[in-house]
């Protein structure tokens, strides 16, 4: 079962996150990401990121600039695996924040734990 | 005293209110609310909610489609009570984001710790 | 080594701070700050401000009347020091919500773990 110690690494590992992608510290990266960590874009109809460098390739560009992650619910699914729902806010230059929600896995590593695999949605209310 | 672990599960539990609320999930809502659950609405000089489904009703036409919970202060009471302050951002499709404090009441159940209480209040700097 | 305890301390002073500069609520300050706290302005080419009182007055006639904090990062800098990263929404009478980075060094003290020194910046998407 995972322990709160897990969860506690699970959690700052999101934290984490936020500072690398925002800062681009990059060098940072390994603290975060495993090393077949996939974005999932499926839910906007866009090829899916492989790996940090398609990430921050992709993310060169980007209008959100700062990301902030609350509401992390970590269901365990096995031993070495979890799965993560988190909520994050996003501040873009094109407009007001955004609201969306990440599903991530996340896998145990001899590093500890790290993100395997996120998928990103945005709330619109429009859509709702 | 409380532990660790009742802090962080009391956490969480405040994690996964965002995610039933904002996903209409009323099937996790027995990982949120006790059976008596009250929400207490006198701050807005409406009468109180009682139970997951007044929420659930009250909640069909709700403007604000997003809730993102931070800044989580847990104070025990006895062994089995606990008193918690946190602050959620909310966004709602009449608007800007809005920040808000919520007073809740946790108690200590068979099936772990859940919400009994909740009084919302949104800060408005006008009235500041 | 920091204990996941003395992390979960970090974070909830992070969290008590917010309400504490929010709510006014200075006779909670001592469970917030050290007595020798600087809030350090040299970012934005401000004096520093030294101590609860200082800020206490400094924030007298502030605009950001809500703090919010996420993505809390704690790194160990000897057993009773750890560096603390952070991000914090502010929601301003001014304006839309801002999006900002706290840098915190945090001591161990005979009553727990305390503020010592934050550095506040905010994320302006103009010069990123």
């Amino acid at each position: 079962m995972l322990t709160r110690s897990d969860r506690a690494e699970i959690e700052e590992v999101i934290a984490i996150y936020g500072h690398v992608v925002d800062d681009n510290a990059w060098d940072r990266a390994h603290l975060v990401f495993t090393d077949d960590f996939v974005f999932d874009f499926s839910e906007f109809g866009r090829p899916n990121l492989n790996g940090v460098i398609e990430l921050q390739s992709a993310l060169r560009n980007r209008k959100v600039y700062s990301h902030h992650s609350t509401n992390i619910f970590i269901q365990e699914v096995d031993e070495d695996t979890a799965r993560v729902r988190s909520k994050f806010i996003g501040f873009s230059n094109e407009g007001p924040p955004i609201s969306g929600d990440y599903r991530d896995v996340f896998v145990r590593t001899p590093a500890g734990w790290r993100l395997s695999r996120r998928r990103s949605s945005v709330r619109d209310p429009r859509f709702d």
